[in-house]
């Protein structure tokens, strides 16, 4: 960590800072220049608050020099880290195709969506049983239930299933799902991600709507600090200015992140761009930076003149895509 | 809700979607135009879901025309709501000066703090003791034992007290406290926020980093929709591309909030900045734009040369800033 | 355009407003509901400032539901457009790799990297000569005497050439450039669109830092407008709070500005992200989302072993590229 | 300025990076740690590009302990500048009171509308002759013939007056006008700021929507270093994600800019917020936060009840705000 220290800073200011950090068990590495006085600080410094550093009055800026983060870090685990489900891998040249309605509705519904993307070539079923709602008024799913239709859908198709969990209280009832989805809304919901910690169920975690690469890794490091070490990192849109996509998919963030971590990364282009004639062609951009696989929602509405277009795919678009997205990755070789 | 349809819509999709709508009792007003048709969506239409419809094919776009919150709306509670804690009032011109230590680190430091920015002018005494932090390797509070400690400040001055919840499990440790604060990034743990609904305890809500002020009032009539009124919202600042302040501080809240809604607005200027040299003149223009509250960081180490000019005000700036405030109020009536 | 009245607008104030929008020869067809009252605009609205009715204490909210732009606008021309420049042609299936340095430095330098990249696969040569810098204290390119470079290369290599106007005054000396580019910063310069406008010069038009897709077609109106129908459209990254990339690309610019323009889109992977490794994934994911072009910059100091790795790539690196998003392009026909 | 270079790079590159810097004139002073080595770049480095030293592969982070800006800087001008408007002063604890019509319309409009804001104490005269304006077939001002009316007004009340630029190529038209305005749009159109340094005409200028406050300054310098050091800075709202204000008004770049620069700092709330009913508060919160003027939006058409409540205040509100905003500056005192 170096710290630059305003030109006006008194010898008996630096020397007080300096003390205080040693009692931290830092090391401090004195420079002292013509217009600033500089301090690398050696050693574990992650003890030492960076916030309360950078707002002392003396003190002009502070920058990290390793991450803050361990475990997630590809410095301390060069190789690509493969989660497994099941049979299916994720990572390391394994791609995750993800594909399911965004709620589940009824059984009919998701064993036939089920049976159909696995026919087209996704290889894990997604469903929401618990849905986040910006609303209290608006359908927030069938929860319980939904838990309990997708993984009739499991037992019918073999594919290993993901769905979101909101509250650790019914982490129980998640016993028999694959994947437990930790949705942008809790990207920062620390308690919940220690709980989750503990368990070693893989957990694909989303980027929150205004968090950095950083805070994304941070916290999959809550996950991994308790003992977890199967995260698969999802982007899915960031919130900007731009208001014809409903958020604006940073797909910079797979060649980033793979630099930065060794988790896999996986992309929801449903949610980034909420328009389904939107999701073929950032699907197909996703496989081509390099992810490790798409999530995308499909529905089944054969009766449904109204369904088309919305945010889902048809399950004859979701074929087509995934044709698209295996021609793509194949190129990129 | 007003629904903009394409020009290109076939009259069969539009009956289509018509029998749909009504199908969910919703009365349809049908104005074609030249262009483009319009449906008027009339009656309780908060059980269609305004996502789906803007992603049709044949939908250009969806408004609604009125606010999707209710209990929080001022059109049907038009005088301002007055939060009552203790002895104290907040909203409808009883003002909040809400101050003390960012963390509880002692019984000294916090029974301290509390003396004497209570001689100062503050009404309620805010400490924190479960401590939201990026890392998992940061300081994360004294939990329970905060708690304990602020209750006995409480006891020595006579102050309410507020804390931030982190975790619904925690809730039986509240009992004591006055305010329970819910963070920036629980602001959509809507989980959360419907077990706080169930108390009557009265809840200061911060905005979230990414969220829309109409996204806040949704959150807080999820708290209300289950029976807990007693809300104060809270601007804390939002993230955007500037980086000299931690966060963007957006005043305009203030005036937008007591438009939309009849709940009291209070404004927290040291997170909002970081820096406590930009808390002054923060706290006077919120005062000036007419919040109903300001809560501020205050620390009592007048042995630690480093802290002051850090986020945290000392205690002597925090009386300068009192009267300040009380100035600006006096000059806006 | 669909004007919302609020539910208090009294009679004498809607029939005010509505002879007022009669009197700039607009139609209004009204429609009275239970809460509230919708104006249809029917006819030439351009006239109508949008602005102005939504800022009426009486009006709840405008909406156009027609598009701003005419010329721009895919509705009146359905083909794509292709853009010729010399033999090169953009857009319509036809991609341009447009590929040089950052700034142009010399004779030699910028003829290697012309023959280097035209060899690799490169149909277009980009260089600056006036270069846009934040601080009036950093170099401002090499000017006409590179113009005059660059035009030598163009010679040498028979390539087309691309370089950035700043100052409309300087428009004589770009008489032998192929394709002027407008930066970012003058996205809404609109005197300078205007003047660009009275020329048949094809124009690489970039998006602003802050600007939305809407604003990015109203300037190329401002170009069209005046005559001048050789427009390409350039996605350069925009500005958010992630700060480990410059900027951030947003490639579902690529789909959206295929619906709604028939004008050719040209990604720079290179300005986006500031970092050389980040350049070949995000130019893959580009072709695959469908972009009909990608500027990247590429430089050819040999002895240099500073500039690996920095923004540009080396000559062999853009090789390589080159090959990649061939290959893309192939997998997504 | 301090360079963090990687672990991995190698004593040559490193001694090839010091020769590289030292060639630019710059001392380089090297501080070798476990995991980083640290270079302080000493003397001027304004000929470093940042960009490109931060872009080289071997190197982690740049930053800069000094700020780029000089003339701008308080550090090196540590006494508030003044900028003198034939009588008005602005700066230094005089305030600017600037109002008048978004639009010159005609001589009675003008010549109305400044003789009342005079007379309720505003002490300049804004009005827009040239507008930019996102469609080019909306209208876009008087031209040369809204100059000549504000100079008609300005003659016949005697207050200085305002207007904006948009070309160099008019700028002998401003001769009469006191003050020439640079808008957000063309606050990086950096060959207009050279010009307009070359004359000595006081220049507010105005923050571009995206833009960093280290980047308005760095643009003041673009003027200053050309000798005009009449520069008047102007928040008038950023662009963030939230939508129901215009922008979002950043009141702390009141005491920040007033940190880092000497110069004076006006505050537009009329154009950030949109709205004639949030621009009260937020004029007093600028006062409040320290402004060393407001600029305000004001109409005179007592017959148009379509106006009352647009973005524009009545004379009548004018006269209140102006009333409210000398008590708040009076409180602050």
């Amino acid at each position: 960590m170096i710290t630059v220290l305003k030109h006006n800073a008194t010898p008996e200011q630096i020397q007080h800072l300096i003390d205080w950090l040693k009692h931290l068990n830092v090391d401090v590495h004195v420079s002292h220049g013509k217009e600033v006085t500089v301090l690398g600080l050696i050693g574990d410094t992650s003890r030492v608050d960076m916030e309360l550093l950078a707002s002392l009055e003396m003190v002009s800026s502070v920058k990290r020099v390793s991450e803050p983060f361990k475990q997630a870090n590809r410095k301390f685990h060069p190789v690509d880290s493969v989660v497994s489900v099941g049979d299916v891998k994720i990572g390391g040249g394994h791609f995750a195709m993800i594909a399911g309605p965004c709620s589940v509705e009824s059984e009919e519904q998701i064993i036939e969506v089920a049976q159909s993307v696995k026919a087209s070539g996704a290889n894990i079923l997604r469903g929401g049983a618990y849905k986040p709602r910006t609303s209290p008024y608006a359908f927030q799913g069938l929860k319980d239930e939904g838990l309990r239709l997708l993984v009739e859908a499991k037992k019918a198709t073999g594919m290993p299933i993901i769905t979101e969990i909101m509250n650790i209280r019914t982490l129980d009832l998640f016993e028999d799902v694959d994947i437990i989805q930790v949705g942008a809304r809790n990207m920062q919901n620390f308690d919940l991600l220690q709980e989750l910690g503990k368990t070693q169920k893989p957990i694909l975690l989303k980027r929150g709507l205004a968090n950095t690469l950083q805070e994304l890794l941070m916290s999959a490091e809550y996950i991994m600090s308790e003992g977890n070490e199967n995260i698969i990192l999802c982007e899915r849109g960031i919130r900007t200015y731009e208001t014809y996509t409903r958020n604006t998919l940073d797909l910079s963030a797979i060649p980033v992140l793979h630099e930065l971590s060794h988790l896999p990364v996986v992309i929801d282009p449903s949610h980034a761009t909420g328009k389904s004639r939107l999701v073929s062609p950032m699907a197909a951009a996703a496989a081509a930076a390099g992810a490790d696989g798409i999530m995308v929602e499909v529905h089944n509405n054969p009766s449904c003149a109204l369904c088309d277009g919305a945010q889902s795919l048809t399950l004859a678009q979701f074929a087509e895509l995934n044709k698209k997205v295996n021609r793509v990755r194949e190129a990129i070789r």
